[in-house]
């Protein structure tokens, strides 16, 4: 295809999604549930043709020489698809979003005033790598009512292309059109960009992968942006920390999943406390293999630790790095996240209640944590039932988004010739 | 100044906006509601200066030619300006947005997740002529606790200025610091532009004004925008339309205040009601000075009427000329909003429920009315109690926006060593 028709395509993918979506809004639930119970059901039954399209990317990145945690996040198994469409099974069984009748009341000269939630619409998914985004964001996508064009990145583009034509073609059977999927096959940059301003037929996008998509996305969309996930998170010891709690807080931050969002990447630790506990951190440290980047007050205290450059204390090091700054207060550790932080999760641990409190007050970040590691930052773990993302701003959603962030409501006026 | 000067300047303001958000964000209630009594009684006790401000704009008003609404808009009185003041007394008595605890639950594991609601931080408001917003605004901005930027229209300047100054001195004497209002006097674009893309200062632009001031703002933003106002809403009296609503609504909605974003543009009417009630309709336009811009199949029916051209369908009048569009079915009126419409506010007038269903159902827009005019979609209308603008936008906010749009929301988790 040249590029002009890459782009036609583009454009005509996103115009049946749109028309598509007109279609799906007026579904009921239990016609949207039963739809994604037959795509289940589908992925299940043909997870070969999956594993055999997944092959191909996963011989392309060995040519590519990608890393051992790239390839393992790539590589499907029989029993990865069936937690696929167990996904999508849990996802039938919570609440339609759309539909509700949020609030409702009759003014005075007895107009009735109804807010409703309804679909956004069309929802643009740009994403890197696992395929199961391909399979989760299209099970909340229509489980909401809207329909959804899936852009991931091109090392799952096979892997990909096979899970979309099987709940494509599953769809044929049921009330929802197969129009409301729709994948970008193209891995072009320029055709991708198309999808950041095409106001008239996509309601939303949402950038999923590292930094540098999302702050793309950011950048150059005209279409309003659900912007997820960068992390550099800080855990702060107070002075009054308890021992035990900040040792197995700053443990489980750093190194439970050292590749996600929600891990620890900078310790703040007041002075007085690493005077008194630094023996009990360095013994975390080695016997988990953290590796330190210190201030200056810190460095003497860490064998092997590295002298923090201005950049460490901005890196989101997804490994078993951690900056360590010293402070001499919990307000010199609001100064330090509020220049540094991306306003995701940070945590407190403390026993004085009035320095949680000032923590609370004067973080700004989505989660705020005292005494609890920043793991907890997660739809699954929150009970929100699913996750779209982890909403990084502050308009429309923030924090871990469950299906309820992709809806928007109606006010809807019943009159008997009203007027004013 | 020197373009760098009105550059470096601008980012002066914002940060000191910026810095203040932090300390409002920490006041009481009745803290914030005193200092905004206090703005209050001083901008009634200053009225003099105000109106000797005033006097220089409409000086220059005058010499630019501007129209009589125009200048009606723009001129200031000791009565006008007393209601500024009541309207922010009205905005002490609404309840502060920010602070409420709006859902909690205790995980399996003991951890105490809360859901908080909390001042947005900064606010960019750009604005044309009407100095009442500037006072409106800030009142709301405070109230939530939020800080905010003031751009106004340059032909208000003087008397914007005047109220901004003594809005600042009046904060001298209460708990907000001054810094909390900010006011762009520099009439260049270029430097307005720069607010565009203060990510680090500034949390949300909000645009009121006319399509291509929001167009600009939206385009070229980098900040997330609130998108307000821009109102092309329909009428569509169905072949079953009540003939006495069908004109009250048309004349309400048309006239009413026909330079409105929520005054009806265009009317879609069944051909089959047409043929029946256009003496009815004819006798309402003469009546009340409408005047039409016909399709082929209503212009023998209108007398004076003009052709439609494809640009009436999407013009936003603001006056008292409508576009007349005959339809055969819901469904085609449907399609012709979802065309043209900006989904703001949309009518239909029927005695067939069913008809109204589909309508509701079908059409895209932030405020539906069966059997009432469009006119309500308004936040005072409504009963929302003070109104920052109406959302044309999906995400966030849609319709009017009241007190609860400027805020976003933190997560506060309370664990006694939560691990993961």
């Amino acid at each position: 295809m040249s590029k002009v028709e890459r782009i036609l395509s583009v454009k005509d993918q996103a115009c049946k999604a749109h028309k598509a979506s007109k279609k799906l809004a007026v579904l009921e639930t239990a016609e949207k549930d039963r739809a994604l119970q037959v795509v289940a059901d589908r992925l299940e039954a043909e997870y070969k043709t999956i594993l055999q399209a997944n092959e191909l990317d996963l011989e392309a990145g060995r040519r590519n020489h990608f890393d051992d945690a790239y390839m393992d996040r790539l590589a499907l198994t029989k029993e990865r698809i069936a937690e696929f469409a167990q996904g999508l099974r849990n996802v039938i069984a919570l609440q339609d979003p759309s539909g509700v009748v949020k609030s409702e009341w009759t003014l005075e000269n007895g107009l009735h005033v109804q807010q409703v939630s309804v679909p956004l619409g069309v929802i643009g998914m740009i994403y890197e790598a696992r395929p199961n985004v391909t399979v989760d964001a299209t099970g909340l996508a229509l489980k909401s009512g809207n329909t959804i064009i899936l852009k991931g990145g091109s090392s799952a583009i096979y892997s990909n292309q096979a899970i979309v034509e099987i709940m494509r073609c599953a769809l044929e059977e049921t009330k929802i059109p197969k129009e409301a999927v729709q994948f970008i096959a193209s891995t072009d940059r320029e055709t991708t960009k198309q999808l950041f301003t095409m106001k008239e037929y996509i309601d939303v996008l949402i950038p999923r992968g590292g930094g540098q998509l999302i702050q793309t996305v950011v950048e150059n969309a005209t279409v309003p942006v659900l912007e997820t996930g960068v992390g550099n998170c800080h855990i702060y010891v107070d002075k009054e920390a308890d021992v035990e709690k900040a040792i197995q807080i700053i443990v489980n931050a750093k190194t439970d999943r050292p590749a996600v969002c929600n891990a620890a990447e900078t310790l703040l630790v007041h002075k007085a406390w690493l005077d008194l506990h630094h023996d009990r951190l360095i013994n975390a440290f080695q016997q988990h293999g953290i590796h330190a980047f210190a201030d200056e007050y810190a460095l003497p205290f860490i064998p092997r630790a590295d002298k923090a450059t201005e950049d460490d204390w901005a890196n989101e090091f997804l490994s078993r790095d951690i900056a360590v700054k010293t402070v001499d207060s919990v307000l010199e550790a609001v100064e330090h996240i509020e220049r540094y932080g991306t306003k995701h999760s940070e945590a407190i641990v403390t026993e004085n209640e009035q320095h949680a409190e000032i923590f609370m007050k004067l973080v700004d970040a989505a989660a705020l944590y005292h005494n609890a590691s920043t793991r907890f930052t997660d739809g699954g773990a929150l009970g929100f039932g699913a996750e779209i993302g982890i909403s990084t701003q502050k308009l429309h959603a923030r924090g871990p988004m469950g299906l309820h962030a992709l809806t928007t409501v109606k006010y809807i006026m019943r009159g008997s010739g009203h007027i004013r």
